[in-house]
């Protein structure tokens, strides 16, 4: 514990006192920490659907907690009901979501036919608190067997945001990053991840932190970059994979696992086997999120083009499992990809 | 001629009236149509180096002028030699740019050897006009032969701008966008290109002028879109065309590339035979301009991340010529492009 890196100093992303859940506002990073107080699923969901909250494992953990606290201040089934549809709808892509709130209910919708409403709200609660743990534990586990794998790679590209604000614990790649950095000298060269500058604004707060050395680029400088010999791995989050292995992660993920193949060198993705979704035979099968096209249209608040001009918005991008050299999950390490080793992860 | 689309209401981006060269100063655009004029080879190579005049072919006509300006302002061989240097080393990668440089001086130097230093001012004039009216003829043939390339492709990715803003008449890549719109419907999506925002800010604003229906994506975003087949094609400008066909062109070029080989689409290059730069061997050789960390830090003039942020900001990058399916230039088209096709173009 003594080696590890001081970056408690932060205000936790997630704080959850026993009743109510704190977040660290991350739309405001990394100009303002501000604490915000939520206390139902209708919060929560806004919460999660704005981005205050993000991270594929971090919404997952919030929406559980929003729908625990929500059957707390009305037990019954059908604000249960009602209190799910609202967080799994707040954001489509992340698999974590859908799973932790499917969590709850049911351990929710058993305690009622155990014991009536009035059992409801503390297993919700529990439930909540066990994905959470067991996220933070996740995260822990991925980084000891991510560092292992990454041992000989002192240039590392990362994108978008995956540390403790996306995640339990450090985080998912950046957690990966932060126990590598233990271990030996590291330096992370960051996509700033537009439109809505996740790695501008929340990677490189978090790995000021850390004290990791780091770069911030432009996302499309990455994989000429990686080309020219500047990086020795790719490792970067994921927010579903498919049954044959195809990542769902933030939109410019593709571009950097196309570089690193034609550079040779490894491409590797981190997250717990909750992102895992085996009921999407194919990442074709990943319904991926279409955001406000203001989002692009603006950076900082500042309008970048000619108003009104036309603009997509995906907020996601999918990378085939032939692209991807490992897989880090909590369970262990899929290398290569594909239906085989992740049916072995998932296997009891 | 009427078929031409309505695309004289802008400001010319470059207008020589036989002795001063006013410039749109693109560093305002979209929000601002401001004009400035250039007297001399010290505030052509500032305009240069700013950005306020951009594109390949345009600060190859620029830099003429601002040298023939100089040789009219202070005949004689020192002023041409130290006006010259300055030009030169505004900006490194773009080959135009030493290629009219040279032009001018030599014109200068035959005219003084053979009539003193009071020939020399219309001698380079009269080559700094040539260079401009090359670049708008070679423009115009470009567009002709690329809507040809491109005639089965309704939906087309471009990246940077590439239009009158950059070169002559119409534009490189843009201009044969606008030639094929021209022929059959288009729709044109473009990449912001962080960090300056070329296209979000230059491209945009070329495009709703020309009437072409457009969407504004992300940089990231763009090579998920071709994978999901968005695109019938990529086509881009290029700033150095070494003698291998490995093209040197705005940051973020090769993901395209990568992403429409991947997805079996053609990856097209347009560009005039003034950006071919024979002395470079392969792309290895060709300098990378390296920009102000700023530029990533900010946009629109909001800071985007912590204060000091270590960043790199690489203005280039290099697709090898394994990745393009054509080079589109005035003196024809290179397919495939290598060694030999581009050898072919060059001789006389």
């Amino acid at each position: 514990v003594s080696a590890t890196r001081s970056d408690l100093r932060a205000p936790p992303p997630l704080d959850w006192d026993g009743q109510r859940l704190r977040i660290l506002d991350q739309t405001l990073l990394p100009a303002e920490e501000r604490i915000v107080e939520l206390t139902g699923a209708a919060d929560t969901a806004e919460a999660i659907r704005r981005l205050a909250v993000r991270g594929a494992p971090n919404i997952g953990i919030a929406a559980a907690y929003g729908l625990a606290m929500e059957v707390a201040r009305e037990p019954g089934l059908g604000s249960l009901e009602r209190g799910a549809s609202r967080l799994v709808e707040a954001r489509p892509t992340a698999a974590n979501l859908g799973r932790a709130v499917q969590r709850v209910r049911w351990a929710a919708v058993k305690a009622y036919a155990e014991g009536g409403a009035v059992r409801m709200a503390a297993a919700a609660r529990a439930e909540a608190e066990g994905i959470h743990a067991e996220e933070d534990q996740a995260s822990r586990r991925m980084g000891e067997l991510g560092a292992e794998l990454l041992a000989g790679c002192g240039r590392v590209v990362t994108h978008c945001n995956t540390g403790a604000l996306a995640a339990g614990g450090r985080g998912t790649a950046l957690g990966v990053i932060a126990e590598l950095a233990d271990r030996r000298p590291v330096k992370v060269l960051t996509t700033e991840t537009r439109p809505l500058l996740q790695g501008a604004r929340l990677t490189v707060w978090e790995l000021r932190r850390l004290g990791i050395e780091h770069e911030l680029v432009a996302d499309g400088a990455a994989p000429g970059l990686i080309a020219r010999g500047q990086a020795d791995a790719v490792i970067v989050g994921c927010d579903r994979v498919a049954a044959n292995g195809d990542v769902a992660n933030k939109v410019g993920t593709y571009s950097l696992a196309l570089a690193a193949r034609e550079a040779g060198i490894p491409f590797v993705v981190a997250g717990p086997t909750s992102s895992l979704d085996p009921a999407a035979a194919t990442g074709a099968e990943i319904p991926i999120e279409e955001r406000d096209p203001d989002e692009v249209r603006e950076a900082g608040g500042e309008l970048l083009t000619l108003p009104e001009t036309p603009s997509r918005n995906p907020a996601f991008d999918v990378t085939p499992a032939a692209l991807i050299t490992a897989l880090v999950t909590e369970r262990g390490v899929a290398r290569p990809v594909d239906r085989r080793t992740l049916a072995a992860l998932l296997a009891p």
